[in-house]
């Protein structure tokens, strides 16, 4: 039996690796005149829809996609928040 | 008097435009042998710290710096987080 999951995945650039992108945010919101903008830093907002037999499998599954392919561990890290939306799915 | 918060800012595409890079990462896991994907869709997660009077000064900051530069309403939607970190910053 397979249960139907949505995964929410954060992934931002670590504390010390700069994020050029971040800093034009800051200077182009400062000339639009939002001179309040201290600092942003940009990372990558996934919703993923998968299906697995349990919470832990799906979980596991998801720890090895991100590690491999959705995030660089080099420089980036992840969270993510695992909603199950579906049990019984294919029974 | 001066609040400094911390946003943190999704922007997704809205559900009738469609996702290359998205497909592109689905089918990637695929190929790497997570056959269990369904679908996935990716957004960006931008986090901001800026000061403001108050929540509602900082609401509306974020809401028009995100309707002219960190989202693109014609394709996207957005939603943010508000977090106050501190107060009384620079009295």
């Amino acid at each position: 039996m397979l249960r139907k999951y949505k995964a929410k995945i954060f992934v931002t650039l670590r504390p010390s690796v700069l994020d050029p992108a971040g800093t034009a945010v800051v200077s182009g919101l400062t000339q639009l005149g939002y001179s309040n903008v201290e600092s942003c830093r940009i990372g990558k907002f996934i919703e993923l829809t998968l299906t697995a037999p349990d919470d832990n499998a799906a979980r596991q599954d998801l720890d090895k996609m991100c590690d491999s392919m959705l995030a660089n561990p080099v420089i980036e890290n992840y969270r993510f928040e695992l909603i199950e939306v579906e049990s019984q799915v294919g029974v």
